[in-house]
């Protein structure tokens, strides 16, 4: 009886992090006494400002107690300036504290569509969606994007005719995780317009909103008439390197929206006391870290990007935000690649961990000769990175175009 | 175009909080300088051990960053000692960490049930059950507990007859909330037994554990047979006064499910790292708070109880566990009466906020005559209390038999 026990479809069907799942092999490669380049995961480097410590060493209640379900009022008022300071204007009421981007974007998912309904996105995207949307019984319904283009938008036409009966929203990631892109004006002009067309939400993942490196980028609660549809899905973790403290938000003007994600908010209780005091006084004091910060990933993607297109056969466009860079490699299946740079490979002692492309991808088949390349390490680390990413492609079997 | 966005049908089913809703009747009497002894909700005063915030204070890497998607090792490890301290051997991959005991609940409803699935409950239960249940789709079947029966379960026969072919799991919150009850070895006996005969899982809530005033409880993992099927759904907010840290886990020894687990969990990547951190140190060093607390709230629950019992016409049996008292109250309505309490009465400048009953219910029209009374206040005050609360019963215009 025991082990026939059923586990849910969505339990099944759940991937397991496509990131995550090299980490065996990495492990194994530093017992060997190799050093790992991680270009495989968003974890920066940068040091979280110290005013975030500061605020929670100095937290001096008895008790660690639970906080409002939107989230503690100094937290809240500390992002609205920062939205504030943005030239987007908010109250108090249009902002949602989560655990993370991660349940910012569970939420909306779950509050705008029924099981079997649809959301447009555009592959590659950020894996998790899948995730979430899978929990959710959501279909992502994808348009492909492609290297050649940087990985822009499909035109209009093709967007549009991706709209069904069953389409509730169209999610953007802007700047994009994992390409690198950052939406051209008109792109986003697309958006608003056929969400106004056909009543769509826009689910904008705006947590690298920072990293922009040429030109600048809009945020959704910026377009005119979609007061109403657009829905900010934000997160912390990034822009002020503060990923282990999941702290998060969702931004929208949408007034019942806002009351369905406080009611999903209060089965929760609360998000963490501690890190709201930390995050408080960090947006507060945090942008003026900013400036240095984009300056030097700017050298890092420059560096990351010069040694990239020393690489014969590999295919991508300079892209202008985030902190990745996802590229076509020559190769015939870039999973079994970025195995074989762990468990085959090595230059000196020295690898390269990347994420492959398919992960990026709903769509079977996608993705298999694309990576992911986090440039999150100093600008010579990450030259020697692509070096050895190089040397890998130069000396592994499945190479394409030898 | 606007206005008619729809919401989703699982937020617009997702109810409000109960317990939250009176807050504001509660803040209007504050402002009318009342002072409300808070029995509504089950925040503890007990400071927080000071092993938690010595430990986060003494936290020195330079960046927050990810942890691994279980939990820290070092948190981890801890909750492996803890459990082998209560007589539960455990390893490491038995023990998956979540924010909160909220995520144990959603991630193991989730990973049980397809949607439209059902999972046996029993009423009166922890009010957020049916909203995580609500968020996947999930109907919970509610099997009715009386305040006559001090909330004990009913009969072997009656369980068995609501198990249909669509029954994944059996939910039982032990010691409970909101009753206050904990379950005879008799008891759980008979879900053992249900749940072998019909491979059911065993979803077992026990952040209350330590919360046993009389008599002993046992955890649903030393049941014998049931190592595949029993799953504890478990959080440190209570045991440790720790609630808004955000801190609980999922402990199984079915691989599979805990598989399933890890895949939900690296969807939303980590939990928070600082907290763990804190955690881990206190669960090291907590077990010598236990004692002394527990008599502290044996005192409360005596008080309570014992003031409880002058009032007319209330119905409860004393309860043996958790740090709650569920009762049938001599009113018409229980909300209106609640909601009485704040706006229309006071008793020397003093009221009482309770939970009303309905909230704990899914089944329309039960608990409309009973209130939780959380005793999280010091003795005396949980006296003065139940005193105002008396008063206020006599003074109710819905009052029953008067």
């Amino acid at each position: 009886m025991a082990s026939t026990l059923p586990l849910s479809q969505r339990a099944r069907l759940m991937p397991a992090s496509p990131i995550r799942k090299l980490v065996p092999l990495g492990d194994a490669a530093k017992r060997r006494g190799i050093h790992v380049y991680h270009l495989n995961i968003g974890q920066p480097d940068i040091e979280t400002p110290p005013e975030f410590m500061d605020a929670v060493r100095a937290y001096r209640e008895k008790v660690i107690a639970y906080g409002h379900s939107q989230g503690l009022s100094v937290f809240i008022e500390s992002l609205v300036r920062y939205y504030g300071g943005l030239g987007i204007p908010l109250a108090p009421k249009n902002v949602f504290v989560t655990t993370g981007g991660s349940e910012a974007i569970t939420f909306a998912m779950m509050a705008v569509c029924e099981p079997g309904e649809e959301i447009i996105v555009f592959e590659p995207f950020y894996t998790n969606y899948n995730g979430f949307a899978i929990m959710g019984g959501i279909r992502l319904v994808p348009l492909e994007t492609r290297a050649e283009d940087g990985y822009h938008l499909p035109s209009e036409e093709t967007i549009e005719a991706a709209v069904t009966p069953r389409t509730r929203a169209i999610l953007i990631c802007n700047p994009n995780n994992p390409t690198g892109t950052v939406l051209r004006p008109d792109e986003l002009a697309v958006i608003r317009r056929i969400a106004l067309r056909h009543g769509l939400y826009v689910l904008s993942d705006e947590v690298y909103r920072e990293f922009v490196y040429e030109g600048e980028t809009r945020s959704v609660l910026s377009l005119e008439g979609l007061e109403q549809q657009a829905v900010v899905l934000d997160s912390l973790s990034k822009r002020y390197s503060l990923c282990g403290s999941r702290m998060g938000c969702i931004v929208s003007r949408n007034e019942e929206l806002m009351g369905a994600f406080l009611r999903f908010g209060q089965a929760r209780l609360c998000t963490a006391t501690l890190e709201q005091i930390g995050s408080a006084a960090l947006v507060d004091a945090g942008s003026k870290y900013f400036a240095p910060m984009i300056d030097e990933y700017r050298r890092r993607r420059d560096a990351t990007y010069e040694e990239l297109m020393k690489i014969p056969g590999v295919v991508c466009r300079k892209p202008s935000g985030a902190f990745y860079i996802m590229a076509r490699l020559p190769v015939d299946d870039a999973d079994a690649f970025a195995a074989w740079m762990l468990s085959d490979f090595h230059d000196g002692n020295e690898t390269t961990m990347i994420a492959p492309g398919s992960g990026f991808y709903a769509t079977p088949g996608r993705g298999k000769d694309e990576a992911r390349l986090a440039y999150v390490l100093a600008a010579e680390e990450c030259r020697r990175a692509i070096e050895i990413l190089g040397r890998g492609i130069e000396a592994y079997p499945g190479r394409i175009g030898r």
